[in-house]
Order: structure tokens, then sequence, then C-alpha cells
């Protein structure tokens, strides 16, 4: 590539969350860097977009070393709103996180993060989502920071695959304790919900939505859940096409029985 | 099955929108019913789930010949809830719909009516998510619930395979003009973005999310698109396991370098 790679960096959990100034520190290494995150946190949007009311941006000084956006929509609203009017050009590469948390296995489907990097692949951008295995806000990024470099200079170099994305998780150690980079298909898993229910000072009911991730497949050592219980950095190429092909002939009896 | 089946019903759209209850008389006919769908419209929520507030739910009067309850948050929120703390036990079917407008092709990822039929067969329970090419909030649903009852029928008797839902849509047309049901995959397929760039009362620049759908393969006779372009119902049997497989491969000069 013979100008400097134009790299967009979004997440979920705001413009400016610890996680994402990570992330920019380490594109910043790379290649030029435009900030268009959320304005506020937006974890657990999935795919959400903004229809039914305004988006709004505004050019802060959010992080040193890149043009920084805020959005006040969702991380599929600011990868839309970064490519349609704020960039210079289509970008090389879209990053989002680094999530203060778990996106492995089914969480990949209720993720903003990844979310973000879907959209960035629907546009035909490059894209990787990062995800750290701590929810604190003072979680330390420094192992998936080295790994996110990685990553990031390896699919610079190699591109991505058309319609694919990466789910790319860390696990909670130290660089050193890190066995290495697995590629992993989703582990099978759900939550197994607890609505904790409470009462308003009023008297009326309302709930919190809380539960127990379960995976349906611990032993299987070709998932991220067994990467990242094993103490490396799971990476899953992930994509949009969610036709579940090899239904398609099963269903030959409801076909053209008009 | 001995006893009436249970089925759930959810949609995108509001608990009080036509489409909703034009689905809840097709289910009336076919068991016994629970209405949990959201207080407000939701559309373009994808699988966005409500973990930074709180939610509520009210048990009121919406549907004949079903017990209805409105709930505050997304429709995934909805499934989530109707499973977790309203229904008497496990239904036999997840219903999400009729959606006032098109959810074919990649529209399924921003869906909250498919959303929540995802997350029906995430919870283990065969769901269907239905949408009508209308966006009016008169549409005429009579085609689309002579659909509904055979589409719904045939998965009361032959189950659905396990991890997959069905994506349903249905054109704009008279029931005597629709040609039949065609099984497809999702048609490629994006969004060419045009953010309505407009200046407030108070000076200050806001945007709308609008743009154009683009069928990235108009003559593939197998996708959902052309189905509905020719007068078809398009069933999609979609799944939650993103993993784009054919991919892995080309990821191995990433895999293991630690």
């Amino acid at each position: 590539m013979s100008e400097k790679p134009l790299i967009l960096v979004t997440n979920d959990d705001g413009i400016h969350a610890p996680g994402i100034t990570a992330l920019v520190q380490v594109a910043a290494k790379l290649g030029e860097v435009y900030v268009v995150a959320p304005d506020k946190p937006q974890s657990g949007m999935g795919h959400a977009i903004t229809i039914n009311s305004t988006l709004r941006i505004n050019h802060i000084k959010a992080h040193a070393n890149a043009e920084s956006w805020s959005c006040s929509g969702t991380p599929v609203d600011c990868v839309k709103m970064a490519v349609n009017k704020i960039l210079p050009r289509k970008p090389d590469l879209c990053l989002s996180g680094i999530n203060h948390g778990a996106n492995h296995s089914i969480n990949i489907i209720y993720s903003g993060t990844m979310s973000a990097a879907m959209e960035g692949a629907m546009e035909g951008i490059p894209s990787i989502g990062f995800s750290l295995l701590d929810y604190s806000i003072e979680a330390d990024f420094t192992a998936s920071s080295v790994y996110a470099e990685k990553i990031c200079s390896w699919v610079l170099k190699n591109g991505m695959a058309k319609g694919a994305c990466l789910n790319v998780n860390i696990p909670r150690l130290h660089t050193d304790e890190i066995k290495g980079i697995k590629i992993c298909r989703q582990a099978a898993g759900t939550w197994n919900e607890d609505l904790d229910e409470r009462t308003d000072p009023y008297g009326r009911k309302y709930y919190w939505l809380t539960g127990e991730f379960e995976n349906f497949e611990p032993d299987q050592t070709d998932t991220d859940a067994w990467a990242l219980d094993n103490g490396f950095v799971s990476v899953v190429p992930s994509q949009f096409d969610m036709t579940a092909h090899q239904v398609l002939k099963s269903l030959h009896s409801l076909n053209g029985n008009g």
C-alpha cells in the first residue's frame, strides 16, 4: 500500500472508554486513524440502527493521534455515519473495541462491538472486533494491545475474505501467560436468564436482565470458548449470511405447495 | 401433540400494530396464544437487549383470544421475558410479526422481528418471523395470514431443525396473485445509505438515516429477493451460528504464531 492505511475505530462502550483508547493507540502505529464512536455506552445493542429518531455527531478532542467524532447513535450507526459522512475515503480497516467484556460464542449476536465490525464487513471493509474477558473499567489492555497489533498487521497485509470479519477475544492474562492465537469456530452456548425481580419505591415491579452463560460443548477444542479457557486468543471468522444452508433441503415439503 | 400447542407471539412494531393482530388471529386457530410484545415501536433494533436499564411488563387487554403482556424492552427482551417469567411452560412455537415492511436479504440483521424469532430458536423453540412487503399501517394482511397459517401448521407438524428458524417474507399481492412458497437463501445485498442532513431550529445539524436497498444478485433464482420480485412467498431457514466456516482455513498463517 503506497499511502498510509486509513483506519476507522469504533466501539460500544462509548468514545471515552479505556478500551477504545488502547485500540486507537494500536491503530495509530499502523495508519491514519479516525474515531467515530458512541457518545454513551451502547452495550448489548446488537445490530440496532436508529430509524425512529435522529442522529447527531460532534467533532471532539477525545484521542491523541486521531480525528475523533462522537455520535448519538448505536455502534452500527457510527460505522454508517463514518463511511457516508465523515471519512475522506473508504477505510482500509475497520476496528471495533477493545470491548470491556467477552464476546465469544453466542455473545456475538448481542454485541454492539461485533455488530459494528459486521457492518464494516457489509460495507466491504476488512473489519475486526476485539474484546477482553474483563468487564472492569480498570481492565489491563496490555496483552490485548500486543495481539491487536499483530492481528491488524496481518489483516492489512493479507486482506479479508469477502463477507467475513474477525471476532477476536483475549483472555484476562498477562502477555507472557497467553499461549498464542487460535483460529476457531463459535462455540454452541446460551444464556440461562435470571430476570431479577424488584419493587420500585411506588410499589411497582421491575426487572433486571441477568443470567449465566452455558457452554454446550466444553470439550470441543475447535471452539472459541475452549481456546479462551485454555489461555489462547480466539479468532473466529464471522459472517452476515445467516442462511442455514444445511437446512434448505429439509424444507422441501413446504416448497411450492402454493 | 395431545394438549393444545402453546404459541408465543411477539413483534417489533409494538403490541397494538395491525400486523401482530393478524398473526394472533392465525395463531389462535392453532393453539393457546400468549402475546408478549413491545409497548412501543422497536423497528431496526436488531438483536438488542436491555442491560443498562430496567424492564417492565404489564398484563393488558390487547388481543381477543390471547393473554397479552406489553413489555418496555426490545423484541429479544420480550422473548426472554416470556420464556423465563410469563409463560406457563416452554412454548411449542414462537412467532414474530407480521412485520409492516420487508425483512429479506441483509435486512434480517437489522430486524427486530427476525431477532425475536432467532432468540426463540436460541431457546430451542421452533420459531418463525413473518414480514409483509408493505410498510403502511393500513397494509392488507389477508394473503399473509393465509400463508402464515399454512407455514405454522407445517412447522407444528414437522418441527424445526436445531439451531434454525424461518424468515418468511410475503409480497404485496392478493392471495390469488401469489405463486406459492419458495425455499430460498438470503440474497447478497446492501443498503446504500443516504444520511439526510438537516438543521434544527437552534442552528445545529442532525441526520436521518435513509437509503436504498441494492440486490447484488438480481438474476439468482435461489434467493429470497428473486422469489419476492417474482410473486412467491420466500422462506429462508436462518441460523445464529455466524462462523464463516469456509474462511477458517484461509486464516491458517495467523494461527498459533503466539
